[in-house]
């Protein structure tokens, strides 16, 4: 038990530039924002119908939303859209009555304080077989902010030995292969996948997400969320996206290929890269204040943590803004 | 006790337009939809920033938002941007263990029905006065359908005698004189006020209502509605929306004046007023099924309720639809 501790988590997110503006000046248009994990380069938004904004979204309005996420997930589970994958970490804590859930760390803040909230015993573990037991685990698959992978196979084992097992894989999309999804079924009753719209399709202020599950457990999630859980202009703004393939392939290939010239970057600036995803980078240098503060008087946005000292995240810069970044390495 | 059962009630909804289209066919063009109490005249949508789509919302702009917000419900309290104004019914069960819920009924469903998902003992109870000693307690103010009117004074005793009080006004936008908003402080720290923005706005598809609620209570509410409970066209449209006093103050005389409109050729066809507000007006009539199937064959939509055989509730329709409804009741 000594991978376990009962810390609380810090609550800070990437995304505050308000804060870091009121710090350093500049406004908006000056600023880089890589303090989140969001695609830069976003699913272009078309006008959406006036009944979209107007009316309640309809049952087949639903039905079709969840159509195209089956096929950009690949999943025979049942597919419940939420608000946000935040709205579905808000709802986990109510799957059942509240115990000891155990979370792989460090992570994504929200899990463990949404469990608090619900009156849950929240430890972190630092392996996956240290999460055995927990009447509820969970685990970021890719993490963020470390990149740490959980194949498949591992978590479908984990899953045998738990209440219930939460995967987050809001930052999946670019490798679908680390995805559970394909899995879920009677053989796991007692897993949930979450995921993000937002990240992927860099459409965050939509606020949509999904909650992946199989029978009893996927019928509480609908219950839970609720008969309108997300707004008319993100079904019609996702419904396209989800189902256009050749946007998630091309977008694949750019994040990938973007990732790997900002590690470049980071290396030049004398940074180790200690993993991400090809949505963010988490890298290792002497000082994180000092370089995240360096890169703020360059007017670029990022992101350090509460419980390292030399870990800096960045996220991509779209393709109009690289030099900004580039003259900002340049001068650290 | 004798005013208390233990029905479930029914959780069908208006809005379910897509059923009736598969039993009456017709286009959705043909079709005038008033089965909800939603303004048919919208506030105006203008393009929103980029930024509203792409990017997290800002705590910025979620005070933007609670300003906006906060000289429309004129009310000292806190006030928690939620996922409607269900997203806030989703919530109340949580704000402490279940206990003994008692919901002034006939009303709105998903109070009830969110409450037993969380393991609440829901009853319903006919009168206020039936409601004392609940642990949490419901009202609906005005009420949907009836239009039941409950004093603030009334509800404010009421609040002295239960553990928790939820008052949905949901309808109250058209009558501010009814709000309890204006009251809550030290005075009333167990009173939860659920305010919908987009009946009376018009944009139910956004997706946004509020809770507002004094001390513990609104901590313990954001805590459950999380960082970014709200979409950024939501915070966008709504901010301009809630502060536009001009249009607040010409919708509510419209809505009067039509709501009047209605009354008259209901009352021509021999139906009886039950009440209602000046979003939407229930009657009662013969056979509510035959009268609703009647409107149905000129595609025309109404809502009626499993729990009486004479109630029609109907809502407004767009001032270019009023010969459309004019020539249904002429046939009934």
């Amino acid at each position: 038990m000594d991978s376990l501790t009962q810390t609380p988590l810090p609550r800070d997110h990437g995304g505050n530039l308000d804060a870091a503006m009121t710090v350093f000046g500049g406004t908006r248009a000056d600023w880089l924002d890589l303090s989140t994990g969001i695609n830069p380069e976003p699913y272009p938004v078309l006008p959406v119908p006036a009944e979209a904004w107007t009316a309640l979204p309809k049952r087949s309005d639903m039905e079709r939303l969840i159509a195209a996420a089956r096929s950009a997930y690949d999943t025979p589970a049942r597919i419940v859209p939420m608000n946000g994958a935040q709205g579905a970490i808000q709802s986990v804590p109510a799957l059942r009555s509240p115990g000891r859930a155990v979370v792989l760390a460090p992570t994504y803040n929200e899990h463990a304080a949404a469990l608090r909230h619900f009156g849950w015993d929240v430890a972190e573990a630092a392996t996956l077989s240290a999460l055995e037991g927990a009447d509820l685990a969970v685990v970021v698959n890719p993490n963020n902010p470390d990149g740490r992978r959980s194949p498949p196979e591992a978590l479908g084992a984990l899953a045998l030995r738990v209440g219930h097992l939460v995967v987050d894989e809001s930052f999946a999309d670019p490798e679908p292969e680390l995805s559970i999804a394909a899995r879920l079924g009677t053989a796991l009753p007692n897993v949930v996948v979450l995921r993000s719209f937002g990240k992927f399709y860099g459409l965050a202020g939509l606020r949509l997400g999904f909650a992946l599950a199989h029978g009893p457990l996927a019928e509480r999630l609908a219950e839970l969320a609720g008969p309108w859980p997300v707004s008319g202009p993100a079904i019609e703004i996702a419904s396209a996206a989800l189902a256009d393939d050749a946007w998630r392939a091309e977008t694949m290939q750019r994040l990938t290929g973007d990732a790997a010239r900002l590690d470049a970057l980071a290396r030049g600036a004398g940074w180790q890269v200690v993993g991400g995803s090809p949505l963010f980078r988490t890298y290792a240098c002497d000082h994180a204040r000092a370089a995240q503060e360096g890169l703020a008087t360059r007017r670029i946005w990022s992101r350090i943590f509460p419980y390292s000292d030399s870990w800096i995240r960045l996220g991509l810069p779209p393709s109009d803004r690289w030099a900004q970044l580039e003259t900002a390495f340049a001068a650290l």
